[in-house]
């Protein structure tokens, strides 16, 4: 106890510690994540395939599955200066509040105006579209924190941002729609009757209210449709991972300065971004052999695309205009309950972290979402921030593995994720505190259903 | 330039260096603010007078004006480390932006669930309220930063919160209220028909949306009329100023580390509680000759004090239970114009900083504000934090300095206090957005009119 002592409560790395490589997990892969397939023609996607779609140097990221650092351009790593370090917190006052002899870590994102790890990303987006002499980007966004940090990106970088935003999200979260407007942003409401697929998905489906899959379709038919325009994505995807590893190496070189080695990493995980950028390093270790980890995803029960999932090829979108990807899936028509306000809705993962998760290096968990609140307000109450409900998942995982520890008396060290703020999800608080809150298990029908969906194309799996 | 490359974008300092005792500017003032008098018998309030409204503790910081430096206790020294040392950040992009020789530092207290920097001084009167044993404190809030600050505060140490929020924001701010709620406070909206005195205004003004010194006057009462509750306010007061002091100590200890020495202190003043408590150990020097500076206080034109307000005794609440202060005052009955959006709306100010302004030791200025929310969202877009309506009227000031430093070719160091975020003020931003934002100018009849009802007190002055 004496050394822990010595441990303060936010650690803090120095501006010169701040990453200047990313780490790219796939080099230490054995088992590499199955590559895009062009949805016309079940080939893997080739750089000339993907260039309309996303900017060169991304689409380099995004194919390069052995190189293991790539470096951090000058410009992004000026900018990681204005938010980063993030923190690592020693999480004292959770502890001494569950009285457990357990160590916990939290590794916090959301001390930046996108309130999460969403940022680390859309700057290095943003700036490779600069680069590359673009106008600008195209994104979607659900519950707006990808889409707020790509505004503010866009913004200090000058270009123009359009956003498409699921349309309950955006008459729900007025907002969030107007940070993003503060920022320059144009904001519209998904879908739309700007594009083919809006007009088609508004004409099939009246008075419908969107979905992140549909979104996604709109922002990119404007962005290839549009001259000087590339679309942008924040989770999922590969080099999103790449860029989201700043997470995971900050916090390994905090911890690393005090030797101390977490005994199990836990992450929330919706498309993975988060998960994926945080256990990256730690993973590395493990794929080469030199470490061991327990590493735990959690997801919402009712969105479970890790524990009830297919391990398949699926489309990314509803429009099904994007390529397909082998990944964990509950079916690309898959829409989470209407009571769940826990975010983490996408209907697939990162292909890494599923290769990964299909290959035994991480396990996944689902919880519930009310059990999530009440893990989100007993944080909050005694680490004194309001945690976003998707990092709440998190939280609810590491409170259990901390219970755990306070019955068997082992002193384990957690660190887990802590992606964000809560304050633009004050709807979904107010149905927690005024017990308004329910829960929702998807019923294997319900699942078999939109796994009848997915598209027969498992020829390279 | 060589020397300041080397001045990393945030400058924070270690958890040692939080300080370890607050410092009382007044024990360097030759003039004394003025007493509080209590408004039956005109005299000065005495340690028994205040008992039954304040926590012992800090009555004794409330009417101690000689003793320079007071000890943070070490239960606060711990909760601080939650959230503390806040960053003190060189603003290089806005200086980039700007293109302005001048050398930009703001300290930023927004990084904690409260969003601002009421939290200092919310876990100290909740702190002094447990240790003597008290079940729990009452508060008024308006925007709701303070409500929130110690609604946080009180879930921590486990005592009970009441807050009256004014009903206008009670019912504009759902959200700000959702977060009192999830930290466990009750939070009342006032005028409310549970005291005598709101169940006179909702009477005399059938309704009204209530004022902060309504709200005062409605926390006051319930809190000397219950068993076990005291009341704490979250800026004006003595003591509040002194809790305030970390933000100035902690800016102050960090430039020293660079050997940077600030020409011009700006801070944003509504009560005074962020601008006392940044200035304090620079005013320190001021007021014992050792160093001089220019020190800024900016208000919003709609509710002007300082610039256009009397130095006289006044009442702090618009039901007249609380004391008397001497202090810059519109009339305890001024109420800002509909149309204000940008906070800072009480009609007094500090007495510490009354007195200071009086002797010639500050400036004082007033901005309008669209002028402000121009330069929110200019910084916004380049420092990558959304500001507070309140801390942006410090930004516009600054700002305009640099600019002027731009025209002059100065170097000039600027230091300002960037006091919080605005996520709970986008419905401000809104009209900003939408180009629906206006200005007001109290006209001199207007404020003849408040004046009229100060009371003829000025005896002791």
């Amino acid at each position: 106890m004496s050394e822990n002592n010595k441990i303060p409560y936010k650690i803090y790395l120095s501006e010169d510690e701040i990453p200047k490589q990313w780490y790219n997990v796939r080099a230490d892969m054995k088992n590499k994540p199955a590559p895009l397939l062009n949805p016309g023609t079940l080939q893997p996607m080739s750089f000339d395939d993907l260039r309309p779609v996303f900017c060169d140097e991304l689409i380099k990221q995004e194919l390069d599955d052995t190189t293991p650092y790539i470096d951090i351009p000058k410009e992004v790593q000026d900018f990681y200066k204005m938010y980063r370090p993030s923190p690592l917190v020693r999480a004292y006052c959770l502890e001494k509040a569950l009285g457990t002899p357990a160590k916990i870590y939290y590794k916090f994102e959301g001390n930046n105006t996108s309130g999460s790890h969403k940022l680390n990303s859309a700057i290095v987006q943003a700036y490779y579209a600069k680069n590359q002499g673009l106008k600008g980007v195209t994104t979607e966004t659900g519950a707006g924190q990808w889409g707020t940090a790509l505004s503010m990106a866009s913004a200090y970088l000058g270009i123009d941002c359009k956003v498409y935003m699921v349309k309950v999200s955006y008459e729900q979260k007025p907002f969030r729609r107007e940070v993003m407007r503060t920022y320059g942003a144009s904001v519209t409401p998904s879908p739309s009757m700007d594009t083919e697929i809006g007009r088609k998905i508004n004409a099939e489906h009246p008075g419908t209210t969107g979905s992140l899959g549909c979104a996604i379709s709109e922002a990119v038919e404007v962005a290839t449709k549009t001259e000087g325009y590339r679309y942008v994505l924040g989770s999922v995807l590969n080099q999103v991972l790449l860029h989201q590893t700043v997470i995971g190496l900050e916090a390994k070189a905090a911890l690393d300065k005090y030797n101390i080695t977490p005994d199990v990493i836990i992450g929330c995980a919706g498309g993975g971004s988060n998960l994926g950028g945080l256990i990256s390093p730690f993973m590395g270790e493990k794929l080469r052999g030199e470490k061991d980890y327990r590493i735990v995803a959690v997801e919402p029960a009712s969105c479970p695309s890790f524990t009830r999932g297919k391990f398949a090829y699926d489309f990314c979108d509803t429009g099904m205009v994007c390529p397909l990807a082998k990944m964990y899936t509950l079916g690309s028509n898959f829409i989470p309950s209407a009571n769940h306000a826990g975010g983490l809705r996408y209907h697939g993962m990162s292909p890494i972290l599923s290769q990964l998760y299909h290959d035994g290096y991480m396990e996944a968990i689902s919880v519930e979402q009310t059990s999530v609140f009440e893990a989100a307000q007993q944080f909050a109450r005694v680490e004194g921030i309001l945690p976003a409900p998707e990092s709440s998942h998190a939280i609810r995982a590491a409170i259990d593995e901390a219970l755990k520890c306070k019955e068997t008396g082992e002193e384990k060290t957690i660190l887990f994720g802590l992606t964000g703020t809560g304050y633009f999800d004050m709807v979904a608080y107010q149905k927690f505190n005024d017990g308004e809150m329910t829960d929702y298990i998807p019923s294997d029908e319900e699942l078999a259903k939109s796994f009848a969906t997915l598209p027969k194309v498992d020829l390279l799996s």
